[in-house]
């Protein structure tokens, strides 16, 4: 059961690069404090944009998809600029923006996670390839930006929903199901757990400790 | 002289992962401003449990060994939640910690030391790999809670126990020592450094510049 | 059209690695609050002096060149500890070594943009590889440090010297010129605009935004 690579047509590939370049604009503009220049927005673009594909690639040892065409790093870095001029109007349009993120977080691990199976990675660490891929684009971002990582603290489900969508992937691959099935689940679940988390204000438990061994059912607050 | 690797068991590499993981989370416990929520949690714990060997095998160019097996990614991640819950009985078991985890920086410098040999990198970038995998994870960790890099700054000789490790193992390669023994004499070199500066508090100075050149020999304090 | 690596002597290669780690190791003095020790001033001075042919080397899939030869880590080293003890003397050079790392920051994005274009990158991607090999030793100094990514930020065409050094040497190498002959253009590009980014004090503008969509003329201050 070696399965074959999910691929998705450049232009969506590109899509999802560009959503990922112009949210990250979208988020760095609120430091003014850092004082990017039009260059260190671009920087932010690429690497939100295409740094979960990187980092996939560098660990599978890959030479980076990003890095094979001309396309993706004009793509990043005008999706960024843009993002950067147009703030004021896509602010307003965040509903929309969360969404098509969703998608593109879904994208992400799917490719992801079946490339890390085509390449032999045993089913749980192609879980965490296919997440990484999903969400490392946001870790790259918030380490240039010297931010707390966003996604290890209490918010909505950014890279659950990725564990989530990968997971089922993975599970799927291993029932023996097509993995062009395999993947669209993947977005969907990936999609949906994203979108709802968003809706309901689902989020995991801030990190806790037990506070007396002897009676473990009491927690601290 | 191509030494031979340096293997451990299975199950010794886990429990040093696990060590390294439970330690992390340990650390990371102390930041409650930083809100990490479970998720969070558990990618400290991944990320100081086996960064070291991630960052060697991205260097060395090979598939990360913990992206070989399905073992490590659960192992890393129930050390760090069971290393968050019983933070208040481990705290107080510090110093059962601090040696565990100096024979854990010696397995990693002595596994990292041999695969670089092995695979031909020559004896100086050979003990940077080493001390590289011991303490990479310690690295990643204060990367990805933004903090500053511990092993850069004032402190007991971390880094310095395993360099002196790897660099004891190299020396006696190239003496034609047999590799699994150089191996567990850098495990011993390591441990007992880093065991010892604890004890005495050993540190490295602090940076200095020379105050005024015409005499070379008063320097600022 | 496949050109040939653009490759400098050893010592031309070390004495570029030297003066990085050196100037990082000056860029870290300031910052006495991070209380480093002398192993911390090292390591900035490697991650400075070859951060960026390392991360050139991850990405393309290769060995990087500083673990392939014994010169390159205690070359780093010394330069960086001379640079910490001699701090007094050498920022009075200031224009000395902003002139000397222009040339620096030339050489690595020439051997870094042949580096990428001979293992068959396309031309754009290898732009960013040649910038990115000429900047990288800067961003990990920063990360090192938790120091906002200087490169980013408004200040004087560091990164667009090394941008327009390796377009150059890229459109060059499209149009059939000697890759020696674009590597040595490459580099003069870059060593022109930096240094005369820094005279006339050039920098690009800080990022901004459309502050009414209906006048697209009117612009945030």
């Amino acid at each position: 059961m070696t399965p074959t690579l999910f691929v998705i047509p450049l232009w969506a590939d590109l899509l999802a690069v560009g959503i990922g370049a112009l949210q990250g604009a979208l988020f760095a503009a609120q430091f003014r404090d850092r004082r990017l220049d039009l260059l260190g927005v671009a920087i932010i673009g690429i690497a939100t944009g295409f740094g979960g594909g990187l980092l996939r690639d560098i660990l599978l040892g890959e030479l980076p998809a990003a890095l094979q065409s001309n396309w993706y790093l004009p793509v990043a870095t005008l999706a960024a600029l843009l993002g950067m001029l147009l703030q004021r109007v896509l602010t307003r349009l965040s509903a929309l923006i969360t969404v098509l993120d969703a998608l593109t977080i879904g994208l992400f691990g799917a490719i992801g996670t079946t490339k890390a199976l085509a390449m032999g990675v045993p089913p749980v660490p192609a879980v965490f390839v296919g997440a990484l891929s999903a969400v490392g684009g946001s870790i790259l971002r918030d380490l240039l930006l010297t931010l707390p990582i966003a996604i290890m603290q209490v918010g909505s489900l950014y890279a659950i929903a990725a564990l989530a969508g990968a997971g089922t992937l993975v599970g799927l691959a291993a029932l023996g199901v097509n993995v062009l099935v395999a993947a669209v689940v993947c977005v969907v679940v990936t999609f949906g757990v994203r979108v709802l988390a968003v809706l309901f204000k689902w989020s995991l438990p801030e990190q806790r400790h037990i506070q007396r061994i002897p009676t473990l059912r009491r927690r601290a607050r």
